[in-house]
């Protein structure tokens, strides 16, 4: 269920808060990040509310897997295979998470190096 | 099926290479990365020979789920998930993929910066 009372990214999956999307079905909903870090760079999230990572059960099998595989046909469909792209999905605020429903960044469009971060 | 002749990874999979595993089941095996970029860097591999995230299908979902769900409990029993950690998934040469089976990195034990590489 969304968490619309405190949750920025449940706002956007109910379109309280409006996103630039670039694709939304019954599971996820992927938008443009407001702070890009390359030219291409999206933010993939489940419309349910996952805080991170670490709060995935087996449970939720199912939608950790489309959110990868939706991931990679939105990396598609925006034309970052051919050149590659990476994803990067941050746990905690020590990785850089600010915002505390699981999302997965698609970055693509240019080079990346090494470490990632 | 493993691709032991020529896939790397695979032949972690098998045992034919050895690798300094932290976790192996029947879907995913976990190993030290041998150039690691963070006190902790873990490497995440389905069994199953997948070259890059752009490969998976629908009919990957579950594998790929548990690839997620499975990276979370690692990090979890290295003890990453009080300090947060960051998990990357590069598809492609030019972000940074030099093996071709899908692998989940999994970074802990600094801070990371932004952007991710």
């Amino acid at each position: 269920m969304p968490n619309t009372d405190r949750c920025l990214f449940c706002r956007i999956v109910t379109g309280e808060i409006v996103a630039k999307k670039v694709h939304e079905d019954d599971e996820v909903v992927a938008f443009n990040d407001i702070n890009p870090q390359a030219p291409t760079h999206v933010l993939v999230i489940p419309r349910k509310h996952i805080p991170t990572l670490d709060d995935l059960t087996t449970a939720d099998t199912s939608i950790a897997g489309t959110l990868m595989v939706r991931s990679a046909q939105i990396a598609r469909n925006l034309h970052l295979s051919s050149d590659g792209y990476r994803v990067v999905i941050n746990t905690g605020e020590a990785a850089g998470q600010t915002v505390f429903h699981i999302h997965a960044h698609i970055l693509g469009g240019r080079n990346f190096g090494w470490p990632p971060g």
